[in-house]
């Protein structure tokens, strides 16, 4: 209750995106669009987001991002390289300064591979891109989904404010 | 508190999608991502749903949907053939069978030209689009945007069910 007046993570993105004239894409796996949802649901947004591919197959990750198709098939969806992939084929073909990148499990069924819980983050910018990755442990969907885009908010605002970028490579 | 177990818009819409083998994709603008991420908040969404593509700014929607820049230049984003072309620029590109689309005016901030709340909803399916005018009145940009998706899915229930479409053309 008391924590009621605090900024949301957008928030504080937003308001560092106007500050530093920044604008910003999104490419979603698993959070399936809330990513760019969250950020629009604030008035204005169209002033820093230009925009965003879901791409919630392979085939649209291929397609629309430009994510090598034999990358996925070796290492599948769910890895750095795919998030790192995604979160740059997003920066170049929707001409922004960042865009940042989702992919992972958000269950309830697992791929037989990986833990449900296991989300990579990927954050593009001119010349290096970021990739954090998560383990959420045993967590509702939902759950999943917004500790993923709570994490690629963080990621960008860090970015912006000159801080360490967690999983820096 | 009876309508608890009613299904949402996006499950009765998944049942049939499992009904009759079909796939969409989504085309956003002002929904930003709610329709995408309304319908992969269902677990098994990716059995349905291939990915769609948040068009935020005019220059995306050209770039990732193949809308012409000259018809958003003479009629603006807001308009029934920005809504089609949005809606089937996505089902070609994402090559699905239906794609839904959303263009207009959550506000707060109008345009100048048109009221918030007017709302132009598109379905594409083979050799046929439709179009749905939809003029909420003033509500909140959150309302706003949930009546645009509740339209969407309405809009594939009754074409998958045989029904008139509204607004037909």
């Amino acid at each position: 209750m008391t924590k009621k007046t605090e900024p949301l993570p957008e928030e504080e993105v937003m308001a560092l995106l106007l500050e530093k004239r920044l604008h910003f894409a999104t490419a979603e796996s698993c959070t399936g669009g809330d990513i760019a949802r969250r950020f629009t649901e604030l008035p204005g947004a169209s002033a820093f987001f230009k925009g965003g591919v879901v791409s919630y197959v392979n085939e649209v990750k291929t397609a629309l991002l430009g994510v090598d198709p034999q990358l996925l098939e070796e290492k599948t969806a769910v890895c750095r390289e795919v998030a790192a992939a995604m979160a740059e084929g997003a920066r170049e073909r929707l001409h922004t300064d960042m865009a940042v990148s989702v992919t992972g499990l958000a269950g309830p069924d697992g791929d037989g591979v990986h833990e449900v819980g296991t989300v990579f983050v990927g954050l593009a910018v001119e010349g290096k891109t970021f990739v954090h990755e998560m383990h959420t442990g045993p967590r509702s969907r939902a759950g999943i989904r917004r500790a993923a885009g709570d994490c690629a908010f963080d990621m960008m605002r860090r970015w912006m404010q000159g801080l360490p970028v967690e999983n820096d490579e």
